[in-house]
């Protein structure tokens, strides 16, 4: 069977990607692909997610710079999710300037962010030059 | 607002959950949580999701013995992602008794299996002794 068939995606086409720096480990993002998207990552060995807001295909770092080049796909037992192991070009995952997307944490009923701004988001869509 | 309102929950009242060893950092799963799940989970300081294929609440370890202990949870940029860092009981988080789920790698066209069967899956599940 072709990898892309093994897929079980969901009924819009798509499956959940959870990206992670290959070598710190760190969680940086969920995002979403369809088989274009995964097809293209494949080619391109850098992430190319499917931006569901946008409804179309997501070079990640097309604008802020901040590319993902792939080291490693994985598929999950029950073929219902991706991981990828990836480099972080600038070390920043998040649009917001930070490491990682998952930057708020749980403390008592509150979302308290904890991780802090590496680079102000301005600067960071600003900029077209790789770091 | 209320925690749980602050989450973007999808058309069917869900949210992926990407959970990681608190210690390791190493990725072993992504499942579904609803309100009540995530819920179930900060009461119970353990994970609980939502099994979407048996449509009911599954206290993750209930068969198993493998449960997962809460050291934080955390929610992404967008909040539509929730990460949950756990003390993996046995350190097994797969049914086919691996370490993680994502335990296949893309080789050049096909998925191989590259993380070892920790635990035979039969034993997993026959026995319910602590371990």
């Amino acid at each position: 069977m072709n990898y892309l068939d093994e897929i079980k995606w969901n009924v819009e086409g798509l499956v959940p990607v959870v990206t992670v720096d290959a070598t710190s480990k760190q969680l940086l993002m969920l995002a979403w692909m369809n088989r274009e998207a995964l097809t293209a990552t494949i080619k391109e060995g850098r992430a190319v997610y499917w931006s569901r807001s946008r409804g179309r295909l997501w070079r990640k770092g097309e604008e802020s710079t901040h590319t993902q080049t792939i080291r490693e796909i994985r598929l999950d037992c029950d073929s219902d999710a991706i991981q990828l192991l990836v480099e972080q070009s600038g070390g920043i995952a998040c649009h917001t300037g930070r490491a990682t997307c998952f930057y708020r944490r749980l403390v008592g009923s509150e979302w308290k962010e904890i991780d802090p701004v590496l680079k102000d988001p301005a600067r960071l869509y600003a900029s077209r030059q790789p770091e």
